[in-house]
């Protein structure tokens, strides 16, 4: 749908490693973001290892965001988030917890912030403008260090305060633990460094990531071939569960590992045909905006807020 | 919340064996319900096993339902059921296909007709007025002849289109057919039905249900002991994956195999406290309404059609 207005934001994505900022002109049609153009480049500042300090780089990113003609702000953070409360919960590989960011940022900002999760802000972004384009149930699910699912359920994603689609925390495998203390999450032994980890333990190598994996498999390495495809059946197993509790018409796959195209997209879709009797299969389709979508989900939110 | 006005309205829950139709008064206030009184006893109509001759008898209960001073009718089915477009879309146990009742309906029918669906029609009665009076976001989880789950997230039932909470087909094990032509669905080992026929299975012997199973349990039979636990880890299975991806707050139990109390909730809770670390753990508690659960929720959607 073309935009009847346009309006500038700023946007902020906190991820792990690093914090970006950008500029975001996004289109709406009645009241809703329907579009998003980013200004240049985003730019990037790392985030300080101590918690307190990477809260100050976010406050600072927002303001930065907020500056040069924005009319409002969107932050989106990792981890545990509230949307309703604007307060980031906890992340794991932040270490922040209880962070009152909409309070905060009121407090220093002369327009309005919206406050939101990076998977379900790309979720947003890939069912307003991208791949999940009109679908009213739809799964988000982007596999990179960690994996969780942004989830559109009669038309609206899910919060549950905070705490919806944590899929990578679906119990999948009876070995390895994970960072959350359990065994077998989906995210010990499926995300990119999951699946390295498991590749090394078995052949004492140091690989760094599931594209290296992925590259040995090509070169004919056995266990490599045995990782990857353990890892696609278990990315199956959550998948089919997650179909089979919120019944999304369409699945959007994307960071790191959905990189890997047909290696992952179709081994995946037959193990769903074959696992899934009574609820309609979902179709497999690759991300829209890929490492944008946090930023291009962050502009959405902050137009929307206005 | 005490009511601000009351209306009397005509319900129908319409179940794999039995359609039972009864006079409710039903609580409003600010127009939606909270509380509802079902007036004597319901009137129970077999289901006839021809799928046509079934449609027939429920209008013809929704009728009967309608008459004597109702201002509005409402019918739950079982199955899956589209609430949007107040059609039956499939019933395994009674055999019919895309049968338009709402539309039926209304051409027989003077008051306003509501269609749902009534596991999840259950579920709003225990939202609205049981046992999860007052959550945000809760799963109420029938256990009986099927398992299945009313899903309330941020405050609203999901429905997608019809198979949202469908978990009695989540696969938990690796052995025993499913109805749905899959194999290890939580409904096939951890039912009612479905532990007796394991039961039968590793012994040859033929108990109709899990409540001899329990007995036997009881009486010191190492193989009812062995069936029971294993029909309460798969249990345990499905609702972690369901808590990991919706986080309900509080998760109903009702149906036949809720009456087993404690056996069933306790080691039920143990599991989901060893297992859930990243998701919050959902306190278990039993169902408020039982067998009326459907009653009471055809007659809240009807109250609030009007």
């Amino acid at each position: 749908m073309s935009p009847d207005r346009t309006v500038l934001v700023g946007a902020v994505d906190v991820g792990g490693t690093s914090i970006k900022v950008a500029t975001v002109r996004v289109g709406l049609r009645g009241g809703l973001a329907v579009s998003a153009a980013v200004h240049g480049e985003a730019l990037s500042i790392a985030v300080p290892a101590d918690p307190d300090e990477a809260v100050t780089e976010v406050l600072a990113a927002a303001a930065r965001a907020g500056a040069g003609g924005a009319v409002a702000v969107g932050v989106v953070l990792p981890g545990v988030v509230d949307e309703a409360r604007g307060v980031g919960v906890w992340s794991e590989n932040i270490g922040w917890r209880d962070v009152d960011f909409r309070g905060l940022l009121r407090e220093r900002l002369a327009v309005p912030v919206a406050i939101g999760h990076d998977v379900r802000a790309w979720g947003l972004a890939e069912v307003r403008a991208g791949a999940a384009h009109g679908a009213r149930n739809a799964a988000i699910v982007p596999i990179g260090t960690g994996i969780a699912a942004a989830l559109v359920v009669d038309g609206r994603l899910l919060s549950a305060a905070g705490f919806a689609g944590e899929i990578g925390h679906l119990q999948v495998a009876a070995h390895t633990e994970c960072a959350c203390g359990a065994v077998g999450c989906l995210e010990a032994v499926a995300s990119a460094a999951g699946i390295a980890r498991v590749y090394n333990q078995r052949t004492g190598q140091d690989m760094a990531g599931a594209a290296q994996v992925l590259a040995a498999r090509a070169g004919g390495d056995p266990v490599a071939a045995e990782v990857w495809d353990e890892a696609v059946a278990h990315l199956a197993t959550a998948l089919a569960a997650l179909a089979t509790v919120t019944a999304p018409e369409v699945v959007v796959l994307g960071g790191g590992l959905a990189r890997a195209g047909a290696a992952l997209l179709d081994p995946l879709a037959d193990h769903l045909v074959s696992r899934l009797r009574y609820t309609p299969v979902p179709r497999l389709v690759p991300a829209h905006f890929e490492t944008a979508g946090g930023i291009v989900g962050a502009a959405m939110l902050a137009a929307e807020a206005r």
